[in-house]
């Protein structure tokens, strides 16, 4: 079983990175799928922050996948009209058991036919641009699963939708593994009030 | 203003990417440091679970940094006997304002001769490895802090450490404004039962 993780220039680094750690712990420490970086081309890859990372395959290379998830940032902004990255996900993704969205990763995944009639969410200042797209329902929680199709909100967020993914995949006592393993007990902390007072908050980060 | 965040062979991949995402939020969002990914030499950095990455600067090239963070992962089981990169973290940390490690970093920072004497915290299955140096006051905390000297607990806890630290640097707004950008309003669930039960569980993520 391989999960293939897509990243392109001006990928946001913990969009793919907070999955890649959560995948790659149940892959050590309870037995899940080998997990590998996809770009379309080979040699290194420039996120957003400025982070440089070489995928493990290109388009052309890449196995056989059961799972891809794709991340987001500011690339995907251009990634939308990449033809060939969208015929990669296209033709990939409705190959796998499921796929996954982090934060505006569900631009591509809408742009390749794989998000239209679903359940989905993205980061809360693309989630009216989610919206507008027309065919997407849109749920403001920290993630969103509708059937084998799993999206989340912004950046961080991809850590928990991998977290229940792996739950539905293998188990609580799994998740629970994977979870002792990379210490994800976060603090509940939250500074400052943009979760609550910023127009465009997500209903899930309200204050209750 | 600079902050370096020190790569080496068998880095865990969310241990300094986790700070990487907040810290350079906080250039972008909030006017905080410039970041930079420091490694020994030039060249692609294989990660404990398989990411390659390429640093921005070499030792040899590194500019005079403000803060500096060392993040853990096998690697530094090899690193604390590497006087090269020692001597690297010795005399460029001694110089910073604030040094900070996440998970097993903090053997790093401890070889380098910066935690004798302090507080701090490590991953929670090398707690009792801290508490053997003999010089080091564990505390089984998400993230401690003794003076200019941060540390965290495992993994993803160096993502809470990254938002206090810039709080206290810059005060809750701007960790507010990263925090929101970020989309770090985690979920408080718990896979499993191997926070509260496990014989190694770090005491703040035990059941109360």
């Amino acid at each position: 079983m391989t999960i293939g993780i897509l990243i392109f220039p001006q990928v946001e680094e913990l969009d793919f990175i907070g999955p890649w750690e959560m995948l790659t712990m149940w892959n050590l420490v309870a037995g899940g799928p080998k997990c590998l970086v996809v770009a379309e081309s080979p040699g290194p890859v420039t996120c957003a922050k400025g982070l440089s990372v070489n995928p493990h395959v290109s388009f052309q290379d890449c196995p056989e996948l059961d799972y891809l998830l794709v991340p987001g940032g500011q690339g995907t902004r251009t990634e939308v009209r990449n033809t060939n990255l969208l015929d990669f996900v296209a033709k990939r993704g409705s190959k796998c058991k499921a796929v996954l969205s982090v934060c505006t990763g569900a631009f591509v995944l809408h742009a390749a036919g794989l998000l239209a009639g679903r359940k989905a969410t993205t980061h809360w200042g693309s989630l009216d641009r989610l919206r507008a797209l027309g065919d997407v329902t849109v749920i403001e929680e920290r993630f969103v699963q509708d059937e084998n199709v799993w999206s989340s909100a912004g950046v961080s967020a991809g850590i928990d939708l991998t977290l229940a993914f792996i739950a539905s995949v293998a188990g609580d006592e799994a998740a629970g593994e994977v979870q002792f393993a990379s210490e994800y007990y976060p603090s509940s902390r939250r500074y400052g009030s943009h979760h609550d007072t910023h127009p465009s908050a997500p209903a899930y980060a309200r204050d209750a």
